[in-house]
């Protein structure tokens, strides 16, 4: 079947910019950590900076066939979030090394308890997609050992970092907001699928604290 | 076995070189063509780009694990060509998407060839990781069509990218130059194979044969 989201039903334009953000999301992710490889001080970090970014674009295609399986064109349900995501990275340039990899895993952890979060809210198959981006956890382990490795001698470090992880969040709840404002049908997913506005306040409050315990993990408490 | 490249056989060493300079191409060029997705026109383009990048990673993890289980550090194994890789790359920085495309294609091709060249002098279990990187043949098969869509109505172009492709072979073939004159190992490995001097030059003679022929597809005649 061919689906133009803006005559679709309500649950199905409300998956199509679901799918349509999260592949977006995926490749966007791909390209900045893989250029981000470049600022790696080893063969060995930038190998496994590069692990990351490939797992990203196997999401993206993983999404992006299940879109092309329902009938919905890729490149027209990722359109809309072209704008937001790209002012998310543009506000997020990391300035070196150790900023490029604290985005990569906040990126992916935010990323990530997004998708368990509308993991309820959609079709099997749907579901099924997007645990697989949930399944492959652990490739960003190893920026933890890094992070604290480097601020138990340099405290300066530590500052800076806390601080580019609490403008990496601001960042992507502020783009958040722009798109649910933007795109109803998504907003509405959520609120349709039986939650009301205090479930979505406490969905939030989730991620905030979740974000908040990867950057204790990391050491980087605010 | 765990094997220092210096204290190895003239043929362990040489195939370490081998292994070494296909990983750390297949690694650079990762970084580079997903660097180039952000210089895509179209989301099509820039998934098309990605799904190219993503190959050369797996290739490049192939050849990682490989190694890994033949007792070589991938990293050290990598080291020697960090160097003459990177200079390649500085030296043939793309000026905008249709560049890069090129780049990809005639990069992509280039390394193929050397990979089928390869293959002969190496043990069965080299030869299949080898073949790997060989079999997905067809991926960079989008660019013909870009390329000879834009030359049609833009000759500057047709020849600014005819020029280009000379460059990028001349930069290829004379960082591959100080390769040899470094790595003696290597070199041994062609020769010692059975090979002859004159054998290695028809093998060049074949490599900027199939080159011409790859522009020729492109219609980038020169």
């Amino acid at each position: 079947m061919d689906q133009d989201p803006s005559e679709a039903s309500g649950y199905d334009a409300a998956v199509v910019d679901l799918l349509g953000v999260l592949a977006y999301g995926e490749l966007t992710a791909f390209i900045r950590m893989a250029a981000d490889c470049d600022l790696a001080p080893t063969l060995s970090l930038k190998s496994q900076m590069g692990a990351l970014a490939t797992a990203d674009y196997l999401h993206y295609q993983q999404l992006s066939e299940h879109m092309v399986g329902r009938g919905i064109d890729p490149e027209a349900a990722m359109a809309p979030f072209v704008a937001p995501i790209a002012a998310f990275h543009e506000r997020t340039r990391p300035r070196g090394w150790l900023e490029g990899l604290v985005k990569a895993y906040v990126g992916d952890g935010i990323a990530k308890d997004f998708y368990r979060e509308m993991t309820a809210f959609v079709d099997e198959p749907t579901q099924a997609v997007m645990q697989a981006a949930l399944e492959d956890a652990g490739h960003a382990d190893f920026v933890v050992q890094i992070v604290r490795d480097t601020i138990r001698t340099d405290r300066t470090t530590a500052g800076r970092l806390a601080l580019w992880g609490r403008r990496l969040l601001g960042e992507a709840l502020s783009q958040a907001q722009a798109v649910a404002v933007e795109r109803d049908a998504m907003a509405a997913l959520l609120v349709g699928g039986g939650a009301d506005l205090g479930d979505v306040g406490r969905m939030f409050t989730r991620l905030t604290d979740n974000h908040q315990r990867r950057m204790t993990r990391m050491g980087l408490d605010s």
